[in-house]
């Protein structure tokens, strides 16, 4: 989120951010009480949201501080919906629900991850046509890069294959780790490599791959990468790579755009509208992390509707957004 | 309608047009009732029209009157609904509910606007992606130039944004009125400028504009252009710019085709299937006009719906098609 | 069906293709039971198909033979319906049935078109968007070439126009004769000339034009070729042009492209998501055959259904499958 307005539809409804002149984010329902306009199609004025239809301006709290035609009568009902936002880790993080019920504490702690709460964050953006959760299922068992990404990213971990997905809980954070010892890469030296990709609620994924000479501990050489994957509507999704070293976000850019997006896309059109679990799945063992992932999500779900926290919408569509990111 | 066969969706049914050879204007259903292919296909042979695909031929009132393979026979069923039209003011107009309720008499009087009812009229052709009761409100609330127009149509009328759209009525017409008095437009001078926009139901807005020295009576100098809007579907219509003075009927096209329309669209998009009113739109002053219209609308269609005069397909799309428009 | 996996979705199911190592062909649901990918996108290892995804492998009967990945645990549920084939006049026949009910005496006997059960039978693939009985109708009254064909085909049987269609019927199949006699095709020479489409249950018509000075008996030299048609989803086809010589699979291909593929999706759009039967079409003469042809298969519909042999989403579709053809 730099300059100007970024349209961009989360759960399903059209969002808007932007950021006010002392830099805070700011985000809104992406749609002018009057005439429906989308807003983004206005334009920023100071702290402001001006119509690009009309002219009615909001400030970053969705109430309506202008009508500059005519002699300016602003109805009472001319405000639009405004959502809680926090920067943090680099990301912006948006709250959906009540306002009341917005909890910065929420956001995951992600500091191992980044050099700090403000550290600058570099991150690339691809569109995927699939819900978000058979992206995160996708983190959730790496082995599939046996055959996914047999010429691209396979050669790097020839283990792999026959390792086995261990899963381990930290409160509501799921992590799925991937052992491979004394693997020979080639150069004819062996090594122990260690995969693990950690889940914090709800859509963002710590990658994390560490290489040493066999039989040497395991320890801070590790490379980390982060995908955050919100969803857009309930079969497609927004999917970040982050890292904070230089470069890095688009390292495994090109392998995800070119064999796992079309996958995920094709798993999710022969799913139709289907739900997950009506189609019955085979359940393999590596999937263990993955199911436990859905498992953790539903149970969120189901509480946060108990708690009548989420806007029908986001009911509608059956996501967890309690957390949804930018 | 010049020459060949004018295809075009009119309120959800396609609907062909042709001239008859001695000029006058048919149209009818354009579908086969044989195997359904569009009559559009075939061609007109002398006052007729042949499918294409059988060559079943059809009259001007939709009789079958030749089946020219095999032995020639003709069911009794074999006809296709025709539509009573009539060509005034430049336009053809053609009336889709039952034949005997058609009156000429319901065209509205268009004669201010051209300079007789055989006057030769110029029209400019867009496609809009958006139900033809938006495109209408954008008409009866001009005072969006000053935002939507900023760089194009604005600059000529600077008085714009601080002056007040009033309402009037004469019968079912209803006019939007701006008038701009002791305007300095840049170059030194003062002027008076007014802007008329008149709704004749269901479809045309005849747009004025006078301009004069500040302080004369403003009079015969207007600048006439007609607006024809049909809908084609529930979210898109057929805009025909209408002018008899050459060149023009696309004076204003530019803006519109650039601004406009794609504001209608965006708008329409964000307004998906929901209907206008149950979005609760908040009402501004200058949104007078506009909703006296809407008004107006909703009152002829429950009207023709009581007494029955509408099709099954016009009562789905609930809009008024009394006198659709070509 | 050569080399690789052909995807193909059958009447609204997604089914995929390959040979076996000894040549025989295998066709199987096109969806792993795992995770959904389209097993299409993964590849054929010896006789086996295996997903692309997470690499699970299947024989060509459907079940799983191999988890590659991991400790190797195969789940029992594990397999994906396999659909019984037979190669027989040079296409690959389907059974979409239950299994036990397949039966290869049901495929319709082509012998009089092909040199035989094994001969070499080169096809033209053309995708259709209609529904696969317009595609057969189409061919059951052939004196649609007169207007469809104006400029192309109808040249060369100038006594179409005038001619009337007989039909016969020798068993369930049924077969629409056109008879011109003593016709002047623009060389001075009078000749016979005679047209048959003859259709065998559910989706080959098999087209024979035969042509002789006038007076003589019509005989062996007919010029045969097969259209053989399966229903794709409720909409729209595979149409394969076959012949056993060279060259001729390509011979009506231009005008069919051109001209009916055309007006065949014409005339669905018209149709909308309508029954045919539903619009009531208006009935001519020469549609006795294809009229035929359309209760005959409603029977067999209604007789498969009452033997409950279908799966559900062949009765979803309403379409006869029992002799799906490729």
């Amino acid at each position: 989120l730099v300059d100007g307005i970024l349209p961009r539809r989360i759960a399903g409804e059209p969002v808007l951010l932007y950021r006010q002149k002392n830099g805070t984010p700011a985000a809104m329902f992406d749609r002018c009480p009057h005439r429906f306009a989308p807003l983004s199609r206005g334009c920023i004025v100071g702290d402001y949201i001006r119509c690009g239809y009309h002219g009615l301006t909001f400030d970053a709290k969705g109430g309506c501080i202008a009508n500059p035609l005519g002699e300016g009568y602003i109805p009472e009902t001319a405000s639009v919906r405004a959502f809680p936002t926090e920067e943090k880790f680099g990301l912006v993080w948006i709250w959906r629900g009540d306002h009341e019920k917005a909890e910065p504490k929420n956001i995951p702690d992600l500091s191992a991850f980044v050099p700090g709460p403000t550290a600058e964050f570099k991150t690339a953006y691809i569109h995927v046509r699939a819900d978000y959760r058979l992206a995160i299922d996708n983190l959730m068992d790496l082995s599939h890069s046996v055959f996914l990404h047999a010429e691209t990213l396979a050669p790097v971990t020839p283990g792999l294959r026959d390792a086995v997905v261990r899963v381990s809980r930290n409160g509501e954070r799921i992590k799925a780790t991937i052992e491979m010892k004394n693997i020979d890469i080639g150069d004819g030296e062996r090594r122990d490599q260690q995969l693990d990709t950690e889940w914090f609620a709800p859509g963002v994924v710590a990658l994390t791959f560490a290489q040493v000479p066999h039989g040497e501990l395991l320890g801070n050489e590790a490379i980390h990468a982060l995908h955050i994957i919100t969803p857009e509507t309930e079969r497609s999704s927004h999917y970040l790579f982050g890292s904070t070293v230089d470069g890095r976000e688009g390292m495994t850019r090109d392998p995800f755009v070119d064999e796992d997006e079309p996958m995920l896309a094709a798993c999710q059109e022969r799913m139709g509208e289907e739900d997950f679990w009506s189609l019955r799945p085979v359940i393999l063992p590596n999937d263990a992390a993955a199911i436990q992932v859905r498992r953790q999500l539903e149970k969120m779900i189901r509480n946060e509707q108990a708690s009548q926290s989420l806007v029908a919408s986001a009911r509608l569509l059956n996501v967890i957004n309690q957390r949804s990111i930018e």
